[in-house]
């Protein structure tokens, strides 16, 4: 429990924006994925920079557990309130600070989402391209290095965060990276922040890289005879070199639920969905090569959108999709696997774990980012069944180390949070350690979001 | 001086490759530029990992610093032994160790230099594009996040550095990240170490990513009537979302110089060289496109280099441009610039940079990779003159202070070594402590390139 002397000085700070209201906590308590509710002992909701450091600073002083909330939609119990603790939601730290249109730049604060950000952007010319599929905030997909649909021709949140301002487990306020394209300027602490989760400070304010708004978008959806054929097809565009800026894979099962459950008329067969964007010319003969590929290896029913609306169905759908998989069983929650692997490895990775899910008794459609060598698998569990989680676990463990064998990860996008905490070792080895060893020279006392990323003390 | 034991150590592991030689020792004190000699006590040249796991455990038991080497050609001291100690040269660990084409991926050993990489690849349709002008180790570069002519484009090291394995100050060894093209999984080592300039650990292995051969390559040079016009020629072109592979600047005094010396044959004219690749449409329709902007902005005598030959010449011209300019004055060294600004800051930081110059007793011809908003100037002095050296580092300051006021950084490439460090406060305040956290955290011993990076103990 927090010491009232802690939450008085809070409410000092803070007034009504200091809330322990029940409901409240619940709210932040809960994930959207199968972890039990872990409820923190306080949220609060600051204006500035200022009042986090103020916050984090009483935090530090009574030995408090700090958590960052964004929008609350990460999948791996990230936010929970393992500790308890106060939960710095950053919904009042909503801005878009400003655009600097020839640096093709952008300040925001923590708690901008992306569509509010591509909203304001829309007269620019310029967009940002990460795209999870939920309208996360942008501190969010920073701390946990998301990705998504797009990741494959723009780059994950890695490749968009040029410099952070932060708030340190002491209540100390920095600043990593510059505005400048590059540097060599010691080490990287920008990257280090990026995809840690809350556990090493809490982010302030975010500058992020833009993109030009492609002068041209093409969209397609087509069907292959196997899921082999479409992964070939996939490793063959992208050594040809071809720059899809989306390159989805769906399974049989995802198509059925998709036609059944949201209007969708696809061939019951796994399928392709396909985005190209730039000039023109660019997007035709792209457009075109991949065609060719396709036809070669078993793709057909090549369909492409071209009006915008087209385009923003397919998407919409597809962002959707996990909503829709889950509403196939009234109550169902989700295991959500999230191993990436080297491309080349993509095939023999989802053709096991097909197979694993097929022999087990539950129902796993799986659909994924597959340019970039990243598959889900939905893991359908009822919310109370310890049998049932149990073995979704156990599918996903078995995928996880498979795809360690691999080559690869146990979690491209989604990141660590409770569900992957247990794997890491498998993953890192000593470098793990290393990892602790980070933490503890930047939160000595562990209060920054506890038992998340790294071994627990 | 290190203890007779540690060296006994040394030469029952490595016998003829340990080194104690006088020459040896020098060649590894020396820098590429003004710093003064600063020799090692011994130099080694293991074979493996294992036995750079066993020198630098040997070195810790011993408390002897431990500075890792790559071919010397560091700028700013990197590699200089400020503190004596063991320099762990790699030049027998210069392997291409496995190339995995599918995956666009290749594992190499950290002696192994760009050039021989590339070499390697020719067959592949693959190659590594990250060109610093000199043949670099792939260790070296990736110890000073390098990049170079071509990062307008393919990025700097940080994006091609897909995972390591790393010797730890302990002599433990570490892999960081994996072969999948993105992970979630945990604190971005990886983007740790690229950049340490060794002091948090020696690199023995690197998996980097690969690049498909252009189809089409196209080279230009063009003269404009002023360095403002070539300028706002970078900035439209990157704006309307063109790719160049290179754009370099190079100003009115190298130009005078490589017409004198290295058989050029440019007008004296600030100029831009240009480098596109792609498809023979892309790269035709970026040219013409290219064309108009410098038609717009005081650009003529375009010429573009069509037969390989004539390219490789240019590309030779650009990267000796260094050796060059030292050369027009005999027993020159120099005192390079190398700040980084946000590109739409770019205009007002050369012009104050080549004002400043011009006002100075001292030569300083100006290039850089202009796309990246990084630029040079070489400050040639004469070797043994410290008002010389004096003058050219307070020109040196001058330009870093505005850079930091333009929101840029100190180094763009080169790397902090020894000639940068004082800078580092200015750049990063806090940030820098937070630096010093994370080496004393890895490194509580300080043994690891000691001196560099972070503030000394």
């Amino acid at each position: 429990m927090i010491p009232q002397d802690a939450l008085s000085e809070l409410e000092v700070m803070l007034g009504e924006r200091l809330s322990t209201g029940k409901s409240d906590l619940a709210l932040h308590g809960r994930s959207e994925t199968y972890h039990p509710e872990m409820p923190p002992d306080a949220v609060v909701y600051p204006l500035s920079t200022e009042e986090v450091a103020g916050i984090v600073g009483i935090c530090a002083r009574h030995g408090v557990p700090v958590i960052g909330w964004g929008t609350g939609t990460a999948l791996e119990g990230h936010a929970s309130a393992l500790r308890g603790g106060v939960t710095v939601d950053f919904r009042h730290m909503n801005k878009v600070l400003e655009i600097l249109p020839e640096d093709m730049l952008v300040r925001v604060q923590p708690g901008c989402t992306r569509e509010a950000l591509n909203t304001e952007l829309r007269a620019t010319g310029l967009f940002f391209p990460v795209d999870p599929g939920s309208n996360a905030s942008l501190g969010g997909m920073a701390a946990t290095r998301a990705s998504g649909t797009t990741a494959v021709r723009y780059g994950t949140m890695r490749d968009q965060v040029r410099a952070l301002e932060v708030v340190l487990a002491d209540g100390r306020v920095i600043r990593t990276g510059t505005q400048a394209r590059k540097s060599s300027a010691g080490y990287d602490l920008t990257g280090l922040f990026v995809g840690s989760e809350g556990t090493l400070g809490l982010m302030t304010e975010l500058t992020l890289r833009l993109w030009g708004q492609p002068e041209a978008t093409a969209a397609a959806v087509c069907g292959f005879e196997t899921t082999g054929g479409a992964i070939e097809a996939v490793i063959t565009a992208m050594q040809m070199g071809l720059t899809p800026a989306r390159i989805e894979y769906v399974d049989v099962a995802t198509v059925r639920i998709l036609n059944a459950a949201d209007g969708a008329d696809l061939p019951e067969r796994p399928h392709l969905l396909l985005e190209f964007h730039g000039s023109d010319e660019v997007v035709e003969s792209e457009a075109a090569r991949f065609g060719d590929i396709a036809g070669d290896l078993g793709g057909s029913g090549f369909a492409w959108a071209t009006r915008a609306e087209d385009r923003t169905r397919l998407w919409s759908m597809r962002h959707r999709a996990y909503h829709t998989i889950l509403a196939t069983r009234p109550g169902a929650t989700a295991v959500v696997t999230d191993v990436c692997v080297p491309i080349s490895k993509l095939g023999e990775a989802i053709a096991r774990a097909a197979d694993d899910i097929a022999a087990s008794p539950l129902a796993g459609p799986i659909l994924g980012h597959v340019g970039d060598g990243n598959y889900h698998a939905i893991l359908m569990v009822d919310r109370g069944d310890a049998t049932e989680i149990a073995e979704a676990k156990r599918l996903s463990d078995a995928m996880v180390a498979h795809a360690l064998e691999l080559g690869g990860t146990a979690t491209g996008e989604h990141g660590v949070g409770l569900g992957k905490l247990h794997l890491m070792e498998a993953e890192h080895g000593a470098a793990w350690d290393v990892m602790g060893a980070v933490k503890r020279a930047l939160d000595p006392d562990g209060l920054m979001n506890p038992g998340k990323v790294v071994r627990q003390n």
